[in-house]
């Protein structure tokens, strides 16, 4: 079933709005490129829906939220599901402070999101609305391992229902489930943690592969989790070969989502679909 | 004739003052500084006049506009022109929305451009004011080939005249007129259009070369689109033989633009005066 | 001394605010990964204070500065002091207009910083509250030779004094000082100039350094130095080798950074402590 998605999208080159941080937004453009789609980034309230309308596909990421971007992204979110249009969630960082988990307390009350995706630190604060001590990356408590894989799929599953919302829940293990149906990702690399931008790019990679085919929203995320992952495999093996250090680590790991093809999605990925 | 203008820029070393999008600040300000200049950016309305009044040249984009920097962006383009300093608009994704529009009306009102710089859809969307149906792409109609190559140098002379700005119209032939003398440029390559930025770096570099000779704004638009135009074959030559992907190509496209001597340009560039 | 703080880092991994400039956030944040700390960005006035909790460091830089951000600069730079932790100021381009200075002075006047980093026309221009007529490169007459080496010396210990806190004074020499103790710096490229970046690197790297050992703030300062410093050497090596150019060498000098072990540091280190 993997692959084709992706020839979809290249044909389409889906226009994809993102409202997102200012840290790795030129990760983001050139990897909605890489992937077949044609980036935007708007967040001027006056304009936002009109270029959810123009577009395939909405990405909001709250990693450098302002009350001026919340707005955006809420005006931008509710055109989005008023137009039948895509929008995933991003919730960077959710869980460290108030601001965070209200901006996401109101995000998912006011829009219907296609997908969530987040590591399992921001899917529980998202879940729960409560704090957490860390930052932007995974607490150590929230490892998904081959020990916890069965209570993290269950706690996805619940997510989901919960959102009514397809949900991407990133680690070692990643776990991608509408609530019923649940797809395992085993791909990626440990050095996809030592750059700053992974997940976004994930994010915004999802945005393209449902910009592309908006009726198969958990198959999309499942192309683009796989994608990504088989990317930072296959650079990371260039990087290493070379003795070369993370500055190069993101440059190979754009030029693998860009020459990825559907032979090689088809072949590398590791994704099994969890009956129960 | 072209050449001589990279070693003035080179010399001089012009301080350029940049209000542009989040998306690709950081490529700005790392071509101009392989142009030959020094990159500032600095955007609060409180400051921007006294930046100008130490810069070279400015350049205005509004690829990420929102109404805080629209306001920036009047005060400085005013106080360039009270200074005589050379003013470059990039005018990204107008068309778009309202807001885009409306901000390039007031920007054309109150501000006495230098050059203009766009993709065709761009120029036509400012020349006419009018809302175009894409993203911040050229549209399919609008791509400049052969056969619409007259009528096009027609559209961007009348253009050059209403604005009365050189323009400087890319597409896979680039046209480049103060609405009396006309150049086109058969430089580029089609991988600068699979990353984001070549446009943006475009437009930074052509402020940099108007920063470095200010009276020559037509020969510093086509060194600077020559330049941009010979770097990037340069950069899809060596991404090409190595089998590498975009990633790679916008880190040589910035090696190549620092590495451009004034014979590299006489030799690479593909310049015809259009008489008429 | 040099080396065992990189250790110390990379064991803890602390997590760094930034509330930093748009144009460079994306390469401080690879360099606190590369350096071993966890990059977060924050700005926004309701989170700040927040995030400033949850962290081991805190680095402020005004390149991009704006009224809403550097409301925000002061309330985490206080809540930093009343927590202990470390604040490291980057006064980028201070000098070029009132509203920087003012920013500066009123930073000064509210936050006690742990180090204050900035090449020597900015110090300079930080010391004195007043306006220089360049951009956000160090003025001709400011540049620190062996020939000046003495009054730079003994600006440095000056303002280290009246700032109540270490003084990190970049260039071909670097001098750091805790207004006492003076260690001079020999390692870089004059490459590093020739990227947009560099200055901001260095801050979140002695950020991170700071946050890895907050006690420690002179020592951390000279680490972070000579781990930049280094990086730059070696990385230009690589690129010069190849005939590559500035984009590959930002690209390298991430890698570098990264790459940095206790041994390398302790070999390539050019420090001399200053006796008087």
């Amino acid at each position: 079933m993997i692959g084709k998605m992706l020839t979809r999208v290249r044909e389409k080159s889906p226009l994809v709005h993102n409202i997102t941080n200012y840290v790795t937004v030129n990760d983001c453009a050139n990897i909605i490129l890489a992937t077949g789609g044609a980036p935007l980034m708007a967040d001027d309230a006056k304009e936002v829906e009109e270029i959810v309308a123009i577009s395939s596909g909405l990405y909001l990421n709250i990693g450098t939220l302002n009350t001026r971007t919340v707005e955006s992204m809420l005006l931008a979110g509710k055109k989005a599901n008023a137009l039948g249009k895509p929008v995933i969630l991003d919730p960077v960082g959710v869980g460290a402070s108030e601001l965070r988990n209200e901006t996401a307390r109101k995000l998912l009350e006011n829009v219907k999101f296609t997908v969530i995706k987040g590591n399992s630190s921001e899917i529980r604060a998202l879940y729960n609305n409560t704090k957490t001590t860390g930052g932007v990356d995974v607490q150590e408590e929230d490892i998904i391992t081959d020990d916890t894989l069965d209570s993290a799929i269950a706690f996805s599953k619940k997510a989901a229902i919960k959102f009514n919302s397809v949900v991407a829940m990133t680690g070692t293990i990643d776990i991608i489930t509408d609530g019923r149906l649940v797809a395992l990702c085993r791909n990626g690399h440990s050095l996809m943690a030592q750059i700053t931008g992974t997940g976004c790019m994930l994010g915004s990679m999802i945005a393209t592969y449902c910009g592309g085919q908006p009726d198969k929203a958990f198959e999309g995320a499942i192309h683009a989790v796989s994608h990504m992952g088989i990317a930072g495999e296959r650079a990371a093996r260039k990087v290493l070969e070379q003795n070369l250090g993370t500055g190069h680590f993101r440059i190979y790991l754009i030029d693998e989502v860009g020459l990825m093809t559907e032979e090689i999605l088809k072949e590398g990925a590791h994704i099994e679909f969890v009956k129960k």
